[in-house]
């Protein structure tokens, strides 16, 4: 059988799927951007002729990570708000998005969080900002499998938009989406939040996005005083806002979810929408701790996301997972409340199921796209090693990834991202913020 | 001025004194192990006339990592005990630690976790095993300054050793240290905790340290369990069998501190004792959070460690501070509860003094000695660079370490440990414990 790539006698694969199954020293075959065969090493290298080997020996594959919650282009404005809570976060860095984000900065911006993204192991971004098209532009020069849509405010927003703009800048979306080509993604809505966009808007979206096929994000409960706001300005709590308006039945993707009562689990479940839980951001805001354990038993589907770099401050998925599983125990006053392999597919399978991408990505199995993630393990830090799940949460690191893949193509060789030019990239990044 | 070292023109040097200095384009220059001269690159260039020259532009310079509590051969258990309490841990470990445990396998797994250590940027931990001398023999040979000392318990315990032969040890311990060498570390001695050594041996132990000018370490209200155990046995808390048997007078470094009561810290703050922070242990074993900002308003010192690897995994000193600064915003409801700069402080500075070694090491000064580590920031995650001090504590990681230096010499040189062979350390380590 005749392959594009062979990621030859890797010590495990983490397939990654309900059974947490982990295959020692297999082998995976790519052809046509899809995994087209896996087995055991010795099988494939007979049965496989391919363009290009890759010697895997020493490491773990894995799905891409998918980061579900993001503002790649606020790379541009890391750390440039300390010690201050959600709100006063806000009005600081409104005022330097003022400053640096025109699209050319978008664009920078999300071409710099790509890298950072793809360097770390993250194949897949649910992004949200301004400017969606310049920042959809640089995420894919990159390579990164980067879904965006355009972002509505109700009232004129740091962008200035109308709401009629907003909306006709929205119908165009699907069409700049096939016109700047990438990994396939699907068309996204992007609704702040329920406290800055109405009720009646948010049916406008729902309905676009229903006629379009379109996902739906928007952030939910980060904090109380988001759901005290919300309740004041609307008369409800976030998730009822995204319940009347009929977004929530399009299965939207709610970032954070922090401050979920049990009216909200119990609706969000029985939608079948999904938290994109951001620790990292979380409690370095002190917003608080998602209880994700028992979201996920009230049937609540959770995924991982960084959040933007003037909060979290960094895009490292490793960081979160392994603080996913930490804060858990500690939530949950229980040392076994989720096991790493859970916290992998969250990480992972989740994610990619939240986009409605579960069927193409997510997992290592054959048919499925060729998002994967090679880590390097015979480094001190991993060895030895036993339960490769574990390893990758409690002490992998970004630093371990040495090959990523897209659909198929190697986007990070050897730790070099392969499709812009990352010291032009960083002259760039620091340049325009002026430090 | 001659010089043996010239570490030229890095971006920032992170002084980690009480003013949190961080100083923009400046050089270091060392002679015979110590800080000999610091100030602009400019000036430096001319004035120092020096054997080696390290180009450090786009680096920060910050003072070595001081890990204070740690098991470094437990390296060797990584990942064998998962899911389970504080209890059901020691249980699993205590049978696997029977198996591999000889003073060989200590040696083996003290050496793979210097070198873990060392690459990570820590350059001092307060390490704490059986065996301590085939420990210090390990963590010595790669570089590290390596504290440690006999470990007592009131029974035999799994070395299998009677309360006659850890005295005889204990008493022959300051002679085995200058033996071995290695970099200045103090004498240090180490009961395991109070509910495992009777009062009467506590004070024996704080009479020896007291002669010998040794300092002590020991576990301290780790989790309520283990309050509840020396409550029955002792009838006291943890801290008052330290008070009462004179251990606390001699200002040791408490491991943990979790549970520590409004009592506790009073005493602890008016002894002046130390407690070493392990956050991701703590919440790994659902131990708890504790709350170091109050520790710190009460005038306790705290330092951070990260335990050993069977509970941690791994020994990643920025993980840690990335930790102790989110948790603390978490439990202190306070997105400003502490600085990045006194998380840094916490992990060099107040670490060093934890160990008596505070005029010697944790900050960049002239005529400290030169424990000090390169950070490489040009790098995504690092860009763009603002508050320095911000960028280690949430955005750096351990795989920007560059160059490591310990009294002055280059123990790790570009991300390479120079004095063991690391890949002979990881396949005999992989080897011993059979997987």
């Amino acid at each position: 059988m005749r392959a594009d790539l062979l990621l030859d006698s890797a010590r495990f694969v983490l397939v990654c799927d309900e059974q947490a199954t982990a295959l020692p020293d297999t082998s995976v075959a790519i052809a046509d951007g899809r995994i087209v065969a896996m087995g055991p090493a010795t099988e494939l290298r007979d049965a496989i002729e391919a363009d290009r080997v890759i010697d895997a020996r020493g490491h773990l594959i894995l799905p891409g990570l998918v980061n579900l919650h993001t503002h790649l282009p606020m790379t541009l404005l890391r750390g440039v708000a300390e010690n201050v809570d959600l709100q006063g976060f806000l009005s600081l860095v409104w005022a330097e998005e003022a400053r640096v984000m025109d699209p050319e900065g978008v664009e920078l911006g999300a071409r710099l969080g790509a890298v950072e993204a793809l360097l770390g192991g993250t194949t897949t971004a649910l992004d949200m900002y301004f400017h969606p098209e310049a920042a959809h532009r640089g995420a894919v020069s990159a390579g990164l499998r980067h879904v965006i849509g355009p972002v509505f405010f109700s009232f004129p927003g740091p962008d200035g938009l109308s709401w009629e703009q907003r909306m006709e800048i929205a119908r165009a979306w699907p069409e700049v989406v096939r016109r700047i080509g990438g990994p396939y993604v699907p068309v996204a809505y992007m609704p702040h939040a329920p406290f800055t966009v109405d009720i009646e808007n948010l049916s406008q979206i729902a309905e676009l996005a229903r006629e379009t096929e379109g996902i739906i994000t928007t952030h939910t409960s980060e904090n109380e005083s988001e759901n005290r706001d919300t309740l004041e300005s609307r008369g409800m709590r976030p998730t009822a806002c995204l319940d009347v308006s009929g977004v929530l039945s399009l299965q939207p993707v709610l970032a954070h979810g922090v401050r979920l009562d049990a009216d909200d689990r119990r609706v969000i479940s029985a939608a079948g929408a999904s938290v994109a839980h951001c620790p990292g951001s979380n409690l370095k805001l002190a917003s608080g701790a998602a209880d994700i354990v028992g979201y996920r038993s009230d049937g609540i589907r959770v995924g991982l996301g960084t959040d933007g770099c003037s909060s979290s401050n960094d895009l490292d998925m490793f960081a979160v997972m392994r603080l996913a599983a930490n804060l858990a125990r500690l939530v949950r006053d229980d040392p076994a409340a989720i096991s790493a392999a859970d916290v992998v597919r969250m990480a992972t399978l989740e994610g990619a199921r939240s986009l409605g991408l579960g069927d193409r990505l997510g997992s290592v199995e054959v048919g499925k796209e060729a998002d994967l993630v090679l880590i390097d393990a015979r480094v001190p830090h991993l060895t030895p090693l036993h339960d490769p799940y574990t390893a990758v949460v409690f002490a992998a690191g970004r630093s371990d990834v040495r090959h990523v893949l897209v659909a198929g193509q190697v986007v990070v060789d050897d730790r070099r991202v392969m499709r812009v030019d990352v010291d032009a990239i960083l002259a760039a990044a620091q340049a325009r913020v002026g430090s």
